[in-house]
């Protein structure tokens, strides 16, 4: 008896932006698990900005996704089948098994977690990656100090939400950086970050610059990137001597045609001499020695009612590549995700 | 009896490259002691690229240089007269005396040097602050390690022939970048740097980083910048992961015009996730508290001919500004000092 199940495999790649005609929705026949594999039954995939550097071919810190395999992506589920002895059915877990229903594994990259006090989804979330990832730039670049200003970009979204509430938890001044009233809003009054500067009011670097200057009058001592272009530009004009820049993600030029760059460049260098700061690239991947540390931290303050999210779900896994473009355009509010049941 | 000394003052503001109408040199009358200071006679006189940020009138990390004012400048000489308890007559010094034959002090700033077993000269450079300024770097902020591989930029100069030389002495691959066969002949010969690019032979920054990637084949792990621009486009392209980017000068944009800082943009941001490289710039009088370890290991490897180093000495006062706007296009050799005596 077997059954059928559906996933998304890249089948071209973008030039530019990417479309929909990139992604293609199969469906597959199952195949009986070998001795030391299980199976999974996905609840939920998550969709994140690193997935469009793996689309493209060329030279990064991963792999370039294969055509015609299925599309990279964390994901956390049920244990359906099992002929590992690590694994029973009805063990939740969290792995990397890509944009589809259901995956195999011979248990290599599966975490089992603890969903009695905390939702299933959230370990894609707060207490997964991108709360890691927070943690790690918070702690292991930005570390920042009593009366420090740290500003936050992508201030709603997964990762910047975590970032601006560990600082506040610590006592530091947080200013987010979100498009629109409703994100700022979020950020400040349900987040609790001090000020949230919405950079569509700005029209240039210049601008933008003012509006954070407004917010931050002492200077910024911390910076945590996930955009870059005109707002790494913008912060970098206004930091403090010995300031820390953890840069995380550039999403600006994410979606660039291949050879052009001009958008994120960093057009004053000499701010590097001016404010003898520290800027430093990081892949939370690189750290796994940490995440236990991390997580237990991060599940802590979950559980605890001190660390707020939101998340945005796409309603299936045929929604899964509308969802990735409005993530890779802000339009997503929070932890975007594909429920897969 | 009374007499009169040289100096040179800034008469205006460079607009884009210094010329020699932006300073004049004057004749003073020497002024009588008051209790507590002493009179120096400046032997040599440091010329610096910090210096043509002075002349700006824009923020950074120090005060511009007042118009009318004695250059800033760093030198050595020997105490002729002392109403300061601290002090006597013949008593070695450095100092930041500027742009002039003599200076009165309150000893404040000063320093006794030894030059029993290093020439006075020495202290302004490789036992000074450019020796000092490598040091920093070096030990601080590329921190290399066996088998890895470090790019110093102005590799000829004060600075970038202290940290390859250093390297050397740890065992370090280091390869140099100057301008020109004979710079790159002394960095590779005399120095004994593993290679060296000479820049003069690429056209733009891919031919400047095809030259580079031969002479370091297993890639870039750290790199000391003097000069920017290109260079550091072309270095920052062939970063290996976790490698590290001491930022000392940017000498490429010192003459831009006000408002232009196109020439040493970092075009690639991306590259900081690519390969998760951490950029620090750094001002070696931030770190006063190093300066004797520091000074005290280059002095000790001066005296037992560990080190070597070379200087380009202008003749007389009259002449440093002439050698100042050598120095700003590279066509000094070594350390740029100015005989005052």
């Amino acid at each position: 008896m077997t059954h059928t199940y559906r996933r998304i495999v890249l089948a071209s790649r973008p030039s530019g932006w990417v479309t929909a005609e990139n992604f293609r929705l199969e469906t597959l026949e199952a195949v009986p698990l070998k001795e030391g594999e299980l199976r999974v039954r996905n609840h939920y995939l998550s969709l994140d900005p690193y997935m469009r550097g793996r689309m493209n071919d060329t030279k990064s810190y991963a792999q370039p996704q294969a055509i015609g395999a299925t599309m990279v992506g964390g994901t956390v589920g049920l244990v359906v089948e099992s002929k590992n002895p690590h694994f029973v059915v009805g063990d939740a877990v969290r792995g990397m098994l890509g944009w589809a229903e259901e995956g195999v594994s011979d248990g290599t990259g599966l975490t089992k977690i603890d969903t009695r006090q905390i939702p299933i989804s959230a370990f894609l979330g707060v207490v997964g990656m991108p709360g890691m990832t927070a943690w790690y730039g918070y702690n292991k670049i930005l570390e920042p100090r009593a009366g420090e200003t740290v500003v936050v970009s992508a201030a709603s979204g997964a990762v910047g939400s975590v970032v601006g509430q560990l600082a506040k938890l610590a006592g530091v001044r947080v200013v987010g950086i979100a498009g629109g009233p409703e994100k700022c809003r979020y950020v400040t009054e349900e987040l609790g970050f001090d000020a949230c500067v919405d950079y569509r009011k700005a029209s240039d670097v210049k601008s933008l610059a003012a509006l954070l200057a407004e917010a931050a009058p002492k200077g910024i001592d911390c910076h945590f990137e996930n955009v870059g272009g005109d707002v790494l530009n913008a912060v970098l004009s206004l930091l403090n001597p010995f300031a820390r820049v953890a840069i995380c993600g550039l999403i600006t030029d994410y979606n660039n045609p291949a050879g052009e760059m001009a958008k994120s460049a960093i057009v004053n260098p000499a701010m590097f001499l001016v404010a003898r700061f520290k800027m430093q690239g990081f892949i939370v991947s690189d750290h796994l020695d940490l995440w236990p540390l991390g997580l237990g931290e991060l599940a802590g303050l979950v559980a605890e009612g001190k660390l707020r999210y939101r998340e945005s779900i796409a309603p299936d896994l045929a929604h899964a590549p509308e969802a990735f473009i409005g993530l890779l355009q802000g339009k997503n509010f929070g932890k975007q995700l594909v429920k897969l049941i």
